[in-house]
């Protein structure tokens, strides 16, 4: 079956049967790209959204001092994007970038729209990934309001190995809002 | 009509004729309360969220040193919660609290997902409002990043003067990671 990972990722969330979910697949572009690959930059029209069946991506903006400044990571089943100015259909100021090789489902505004009016049932599916999305937003925002720099880091790290295995030290600081140094100066604390 | 405002709010996102809405609105408990009052405190299953028919509240949680840290605000339209507890029913360290005296909307997880079963439209309405808010966190984390503390207090006022004429600015300091003398000194060296 083709996009597998998306049939398995709706049926978490919904039912669609087989049959079904070949239409819907017709709505989606697959991406596969290597590693350190730009999939999606600043632009007038946020058209795109992705979703990560294989590998390990981030959204960035590029900050005054031309620092790559993260602001999420997506691995296997999570989607990536400017979910807002996708909504609006306005102007972007993100980039996707993958880390590993990757293969994205990519869909743009039109056909996620038709989709949502042909697949009633998929409102269900994206209202949970939001709900879920948001909720873990306002989760992070606790963790950086409440953790010093230090224990931010540690508990990134023991609270999603999954990141910290497969995502470069630079990446995971830029996501913390730390700088590399800072990173490197705590994990040798900890080793020595 | 009763819970107008609610209606309203369905109304610019999905299409729910006033009948409909009738039987919705039993879902839905009405809650009046006067300024600074605790309207919803942590707790082991977090079983409510809350939408601001009038008023204006924060969500925080309380940090080691006992200060009260403001995740998000909520006034007229917005939805208010810990919303990845309430998806997964699981404990809460969210309070929410009026900042004006406000009239709220609550509904429970059970009716929540009745609700959603018996209306599908709302999973439209829903998945909506979560994709706003959460493209919303995302531009917020990029502001966080990309501003100085400064730079970040006068955007939020310039953009948000809803907020920043009904909410005291020591709730704002909270909101934006500040302390309430910081933002105190940067708005008199404006003033000067």
């Amino acid at each position: 079956m083709k996009n597998k990972e998306l049939y398995n990722h709706f049926n978490q969330y919904t039912d669609i049967d087989r049959t079904t979910f070949l239409e819907i697949n017709s709505f989606f572009e697959e991406i596969n790209v290597g590693k350190k690959k730009i999939i999606y930059e600043p632009c007038e029209k946020c058209n795109h959204i992705f979703f990560t069946a294989k590998g390990c991506l981030n959204l960035y903006f590029i900050d005054d001092r031309g620092m790559e400044r993260t602001i999420q990571f997506s691995i296997e089943n999570w989607w990536i994007g400017d979910f807002l100015a996708f909504y609006n259909q306005s102007p972007t100021s993100f980039y996707v970038k993958s880390i590993e090789a990757s293969k994205l489902l990519s869909i743009t505004y039109d056909n996620y729209e038709k989709l949502l009016q042909k697949f009633p049932k998929l409102e269900s599916y994206f209202r949970q990934t939001y709900q879920i999305a948001y909720g873990a937003f306002q989760f992070r925002m606790m963790h950086m309001f409440k953790f010093s720099k230090e224990e931010l880091y540690f508990c990134f790290t023991d609270h999603f190995p999954q990141f910290s295995e497969r995502v470069p030290q630079y990446l995971i600081a830029s996501y913390l809002g730390l700088t590399p140094e800072y990173v490197s100066e705590i994990r040798a604390k900890v080793r020595s």
